[in-house]
């Protein structure tokens, strides 16, 4: 029997490849014969660089660049050497966890270290980037990355405005005379699982402003320097359209990387399902085994594992989920070409105990352990 | 698809048969045309009365009767009106539980109350008992029952002897002079699953004394009283044998039954098999379905789930077991009959939230809803 396996992280607790690996090990005691493929899943969001670094011989680099304050913050990102492709977390440079809560002020935090990640990628040759954009601390309409990388967005005085949202009110003019060369051979593919627009109602300010840590007033402001910004892009970049939607993710990164580079927006789940070409995979399996840390209402509207499913689903595969824990609500995955899914908890645990890689690793092999022990049963039945 | 669930109580939850129809209608939700009979099951313990009742139209029957400690208590009891077959829990009237800690004192507890109880099931019309004799607080050799069924136990003066296992101490002679005449015409099954003799290193006074109360020095009395009983009991009955496994069950409750009444001790979960006629469902079954509150290494050594897995694969039937929790050592149960076992947990919750009877329904039915998506996925595999 073949069975190709590809589980979300179960965060906090294991990663995509430690519980793909810990259900192989129980579907082989349940069955010695069987065929198992372990493939890495990810959403795009947070675990998309473990995940693909580790699932697909990446090798992670570490590199030091500006955080979302100002202050040096160390970023991992990974590169998958044969296909010159860098798998970049946006979060690990420019990300609201890096940020104290109450120094949250979306005014002053940049992306500029995201800018600097691409950097140190182009300098190892790397000219694929996938980027998960998820997480940010930022509404600089990404111009602090853009800078990064030798764009110039300059004030009345002809010199570089400041880092963050303010930067843009200060902003006159955009220039592209000393941008990387490299940066036009180079292609970006974002992960991006959100359709609000850079400004307006639904922009990126009001919508995701107040987590950031804006106020009311400062959503307006930002929301008014933003539109302007988009304004003077277009002159330049004719194709600019700050209408798409994506463009407001990640406080207008998706409006950066789609006005100023290469780039497409994918949903995440769409993007690493390409990356790690699970179809091919897929192809072959009589049993898909896809989940992830929660199995929710969430889950159902399209997250990782409904994504495997729906891949698998396409070629008629059996499709089994695990989960750390399900909700009621994930009866609807079951809609969504999951076809069975099990949470592995064994007994009454604290959600510490539960979550201790060990026990984890443990409670998905035993639960893999007696699904399969099942599904071979059926010979009987 | 002819599924037979029978499943033991969820204790301090869900009865068997209330465990069995959660069971049951998360089944018909994975297949509305699977034919579904729900059995009781249990193991002569706790939950006996209450599963064969309810799941063999029985009739529950609560009588006064005289408790361990003297005191009167209220006793449930059931009859099966069609073979006149009385169920009863001996610790409903002679239970440990029924004495608080600080008053647990072998001496003075009775089984009387016991005897009242058949008395009582007698004046019924009842013929045939089935007897779970665990959780016993006494000590007394099964002379308090015996006392109030007509027995006479009788001290140097001619009078009936205390209460309590003090009681062997004043015994002189016995006599059935005054027997309820009905006695000889009944049967008793008794349930039991122990091996202890009633005297000796391992009598009931060394082995269940401590739990029940009793000093290391009331232990060699009470081991001297009950051998001096034995002996009595062998002169007017001369197939008393005091080294039968099992005459230990129940503080000596096991000689008595087998001395003084018609009477053969079984183990708890082959009578009830036996008396719900689980053999005859089965044969006709694709799957059989069972299960208990906790499944562990107890449950491989031969519990009731155990039971019901040995019994369907005498016909190669496809076992499933659902648990409230299972441990690593279930595993083992893997051996033993059960094919596949699956815990019910689907999220992180206290022991508390578990066991409340809604969740533990729910659980239970949406667990097998996802086994059964899987059993029915096969077809497509």
């Amino acid at each position: 029997m073949n069975i190709v396996i590809a589980i979300d992280s179960l965060k906090g607790s294991l990663t995509s490849m430690e519980a793909g690996y810990a259900i192989a090990e129980g579907i082989k005691k349940a069955d010695p014969t069987s065929n198992i493929t372990v493939r890495p899943l990810a959403d795009g969001g947070e675990g998309t660089v473990e995940a693909l670094v580790s699932g697909m011989n990446g090798t992670l680099h570490t590199v030091m660049v500006t955080g979302p304050l100002g202050a040096p913050v160390k970023c991992n990102y990974g590169i998958i050497e044969h296909s010159k492709t860098a798998i970049i977390e946006m979060s690990g440079a420019a990300g609201i966890t890096l940020v104290p809560e109450q120094k949250r002020n979306p005014l002053y935090t940049t992306t500029y270290g995201v800018g600097e990640v691409i950097k140190d990628a182009i300098s190892k040759k790397c000219k694929r980037f996938i980027v998960g954009i998820g997480g940010s601390a930022t509404n600089d309409g990404g111009i602090g990355m853009l800078q990064a990388l030798g764009y110039e967005f300059l004030d009345s005085t002809g010199k570089q405005v400041s880092f963050g949202a303010i930067g843009l009110s200060e902003l006159e003019s955009i220039s592209d005379e000393h941008v990387m060369p490299e940066l036009k051979d180079c292609e970006f593919h974002v992960a991006c699982d959100v359709t609000n627009t850079i400004c307006g109602d639904h922009g990126c300010s009001a919508v995701f402003g107040p987590q950031k840590g804006a106020t009311p007033s400062m959503i307006m402001q930002m929301d008014k320097w933003l539109s302007w910004y988009a304004a003077l892009s277009r002159e330049k970049f004719p194709n600019a359209n700050p209408k798409q939607a994506g463009t407001g993710a990640a406080g207008g990164m998706g409006f950066a990387f789609l006005t100023f580079t290469n780039a497409v927006l994918e949903s995440g789940i769409k993007l690493v399902l390409e990356e790690t070409k699970l179809e091919d995979y897929i192809k072959d399996a009589d049993i898909v085994i896809t989940g992830e840390g929660r199995l929710d209402g969430q889950t159902a509207m399209g997250k990782a594992p409904v994504g495997v499913a729906r891949l698998a689903k396409r070629y008629n595969k059996a499709v089994i989920a695990f989960a750390g824990s399900v909700t009621k609500e994930a009866i609807e995955c079951n809609q969504q070409g999951i076809d069975a899914f099990f949470p592995i908890l064994r007994s009454i645990v604290t959600l510490e105990e539960a979550m201790r890689p060990e026990n984890a690793k443990s409670n998905l092999s035993d639960t893999a352990e007696q699904v399969f022990r099942l599904i071979h049963m059926k010979e009987d039945i």
